[in-house]
């Protein structure tokens, strides 16, 4: 821990890595020698011109995607495309089909409904959202415009170990929690989105990674701010875009390519998961995870005590060894630690030895 | 100057004020003791809470309004807003009637057009958009769901001098580029919004300050990201708010209310505005404005010189003196300058020192 800082294991907006906090705060009142800041600078000029490409640019190489797709940056979060993807895809008769896995995806299902085009393609809620489910529960209906899936949800801490097959059809993945944390074949998916408070930045800016060819043609009855090609014909552009988040969001990208990239992210974070797993594991149920073994999540590990006073009290006495925001979401109770790309090795090997020491001492 | 910081007079993203910025700056790796930065905080977190209710607090009280008035925090910028507007109030057959004094409002009424309810209610389109058009010649239709206004038209350099009288119909603003410069009896509108990108913080966060009676109902078959009481309903927490540019724009609301509020930013837009409306009338026609007298803005103010060839002259030789960002748009030519509440009146005076100069050069 540096600079009075703590071990931040929120779910979003989330810890970011502490060079990237730095430099920004370094060059807040002249970015570089404009005499202004990167919040005052013109959206038309070429300082911010290279920022936002850049960034781009960066996040395209770390998924190792070519020319055939294009990234956008949009605002008003993954709800906002919960909204967007039915209205530009879901056309002509057909039906958006959705995965259920969580919270989130089943929101993002629910929007579709409002627009009357919402079917259900598979589900895990009668297991609490504990899995994940596997590719043969998995149904399309025969006019399925399209397959949504959320990567990774956030409040139960499963995540998807697999792409799922969908023989032709475009499959849409929310990846808020898990966007840049692991390769993965991207050019499986038509369309890729994130909130970016998780893993890449502030709160403010969704990531999205598209196919150009998937959003060529936008309809032209929705609003304007809705249509994908509106992003993609202008560069992003076509209003004043959330400047000072993509910025923060390229420094990032950045960091991560300084960190090795994708393969070097994922070792790294699937050794820091190993570490609060393991000790789930080897607490002889002292803790118990939500997530069932072969869905669990890389970056939000979920669990529980044996009753709610002493998870009162392991949320307290973490805090008091600077560990903090691991309070559970209310649907599942208990704890999550979130665990994502900018939280450090030495932060999560502080808080596997603060269970193990905890467990010692409440037996 | 300080701090080798040129004087801004880009129309947005904006000049903010000094002392707000080298606030953010201070504590960006640490806030209020949290061991995190501001980004990092959870937008459910007693911290960020009181970060987000202090803004509104403020933005309220310096516009005089009381109980029956909501202040929401929306993403999107005003783009957004001209396609929700229509969508949340022009109901039942009735129809959004606009007045185009400018490329904004025009834009907004195309959004209303492409749901098929705009009307055209008053346009100073003939006039190359030099004016504000008067009460008489804004003419609203007997379905008139509302009244859209553009305040102030950052493009053309044109501002409103008068609040329309609608006899009930509810009038809805844009004030994006004038938010929070003057007092005004804002009770007379039933909707104000604004990207905050040009007076009040950085790109990102849309303002929008409401009668709360106007938005109890929002329709339900439209997406929830769309609907105004998905905001007020959840005090714009349905889904994480883009926090950073919220807390930016508190401290800026409070930095107005320590320079006395709106009728002391008046007075000080207003002297700054005439420092450079002189500079032009005096010049016997070597800086010709391009708005009418009585249209003319506090905010941006256009000027053209003789051809394009001294214009780009200007251009260059003012950035020799650090007063960049004084090119103006390309619809109407020439310069604009930018003089936002945060631009100080020195750098007014730089300007209106360095247009007598070059006139003295260049005659």
């Amino acid at each position: 821990m540096k600079a009075n800082r703590v071990y931040n294991f929120n779910p979003g907006p989330a810890i970011l890595p502490l060079e990237v906090l730095k430099e920004a705060q370094s060059e807040l009142l002249n970015f570089n020698n404009s005499g202004m800041s990167v919040m005052e600078i013109s959206h038309r000029s070429p300082e911010y011109d290279e920022v936002h490409n850049k960034a781009k640019a960066d996040i395209k190489e770390l998924m190792g995607l070519g020319d055939d797709y294009e990234v956008l940056f949009i605002q008003g979060g993954a709800s906002t495309e919960f909204a967007m993807i039915p209205m530009n895809f879901a056309l002509d008769g057909k039906k958006g089909n959705y995965v259920l896995s969580g919270s989130f995806s089943t929101k993002a299902y629910q929007e579709a409904e409002i627009q009357g085009v919402g079917v259900v393609a598979g589900s895990s809620k009668e297991n609490n959202f504990r899995n994940i489910p596997k590719q043969d529960e998995i149904k399309l209906s025969a006019d399925a415009a399209y397959l949504h899936i959320c990567y990774n949800n956030t409040i139960y801490g499963t995540e998807y170990h697999y792409i799922p097959e969908t023989h032709g059809v475009p499959l849409i993945a929310d990846m808020s929690s898990d966007m840049l944390s692991r390769p993965l074949d991207f050019s499986r998916f038509s369309l890729i989105y994130a909130g970016v408070q998780k893993n890449l930045g502030p709160a403010g800016v969704t990531l999205v990674v598209v196919k150009k060819s998937f959003i060529e043609n936008s309809p032209e009855n929705i609003p304007t701010m809705l249509r994908y090609n509106t992003y993609s014909k202008k560069n992003s552009l076509y209003n004043t875009p959330p400047a000072f988040g993509i910025y923060m969001v390229g420094k990032v990208a950045a960091w991560i390519k300084k960190q090795g990239g994708l393969q070097a992210m994922a070792e790294k974070n699937a050794q820091k998961a190993a570490l609060l797993y393991d000790a789930i594991d080897n607490s002889n149920g002292f803790y118990k995870g939500h997530a069932d073994k072969d869905s669990r999540s890389f970056m939000n590990v979920t669990f529980r005590l044996a009753n709610e006073e002493l998870e009162a009290k392991f949320v307290a006495e973490a805090k008091k060894q600077q560990l903090c925001g691991i309070k559970g979401h209310r649907s599942v109770g208990g704890m999550r630690a979130s665990i994502y790309n900018a939280m450090p090795y030495e932060g999560v090997k502080a808080l596997a030895d603060f269970m193990l020491k905890f467990k010692e001492e409440n037996l």
